[in-house]
């Protein structure tokens, strides 16, 4: 059902988000160039071809620029997570290590590429550009993204304390970030083979703990 | 043997080495009290008690200041990997998978003591103030540690090619430096949590290699 007031406001909200898109794309491409340190709000303006007033309209500084991309880094990587999901609870056969070594190398192989081609995501958070508030935005998603997976890996692993299993996912959700991060640091070939070696250890893990659900 | 060089150059370079240590201590608090950031080198003059021409004498620069700083860390920390290095080469049942798991709890237990103690350490390498001259270190330094480590497991581990053997022992070290930078940037009992699950997760990796050594 529409409203008069739904028709006259669609196509402005419609505008805002082109803009706020605008303004957040020309920035992360500033970001790659120069740094987050050296982002400045006139750049952002003159690239993205709007007054910079209309740039304060919607970001108050620069710090809720940069917050806005990283949380978006962060969105995206979630997606991978959540999409994968569904490859460990329908191992057709019964192989639980199988089906945990398929999902995470897809998740790993996802977020690897993403960090690869987001030039602005290794600015932000590859360690040279990395601040107070991105560290509590890591912590908080790290958190969230290993209740997911504690959710998914407490049927499949043999019963432990909620602090444990909790534990257990956020040590991997954080190797996975931490390797992935360090791999792009490290030649293309030498990343590569870091990144082979991390599904290799998540498949040692993994089997570990079945074969622990299935010992006498 | 001694010459009247000798004499004359000691008590001076003893003079400097204290100055220096004086310099990079005070630097050290001052770090952890307000950052790299913003760190001055007329503060440390003030601090140390010493002229600030001194200083420039022996750091042309706030960044040779925080580079000291670092690699003193790093130093110390390879300490720690070299002392405890012993304890996996003489176990002396033979049981290689508890060798390694009280290695690797030694050297975890005093890396995190250490990061925990040395605020400036926190202050330059968790997250907070890491810039490229860091990260370049870090992964040096990885570099090295694996290397280290690489020499220790290549004779209780399978054989495996040179490439993946280091790649094994990069993603260990990693492993313990992420997680353990992680487990301070949450409270006390849950990052205890964390540390105690990664020593489980390296008891884990190393008995799942061991195991295949064995294997017919």
């Amino acid at each position: 059902m529409h409203s008069a007031t739904d028709i006259r406001k669609r196509p402005s909200q419609e505008r805002s988000r082109q803009r706020v898109g605008k303004i957040l794309e020309v920035a992360a491409e500033r970001i790659s160039e120069v740094g987050a340190d050296q982002l400045k709000m006139s750049d952002i303006a003159k690239l993205a071809g709007v007054p910079i007033g209309s740039i304060y309209q919607y970001f108050p500084n620069k710090s809720s620029i940069i917050r806005s991309l990283a949380e978006s880094h962060l969105e995206q990587l979630r997606e991978v997570v959540l999409e994968n999901l569904a490859t460990v609870k329908e191992a057709p056969d019964g192989d639980d290590v199988a089906a945990i070594q398929l999902m995470s190398n897809r998740i790993i192989d996802t977020y690897y590429s993403f960090y690869l081609n987001e030039p602005a995501f290794s600015a932000l958070w590859g360690g040279i550009q990395a601040d107070a508030m991105l560290t509590e935005l890591e912590v908080k998603d790290t958190q969230e993204t290993a209740d997911i997976l504690h959710e998914i890996l407490k049927p499949i692993f043999p019963p432990m304390s909620e602090a444990r299993g909790h534990a257990l996912t956020l040590v991997i959700c954080n190797q996975i970030g931490a390797t992935l991060r360090f791999a792009l640091q490290l030649g293309e070939e030498q990343g590569q083979e870091l990144v082979e070696m991390l599904k290799e250890q998540i498949g040692r893990v993994a089997r570990s703990y079945i074969e622990e659900r299935s010992a006498p």
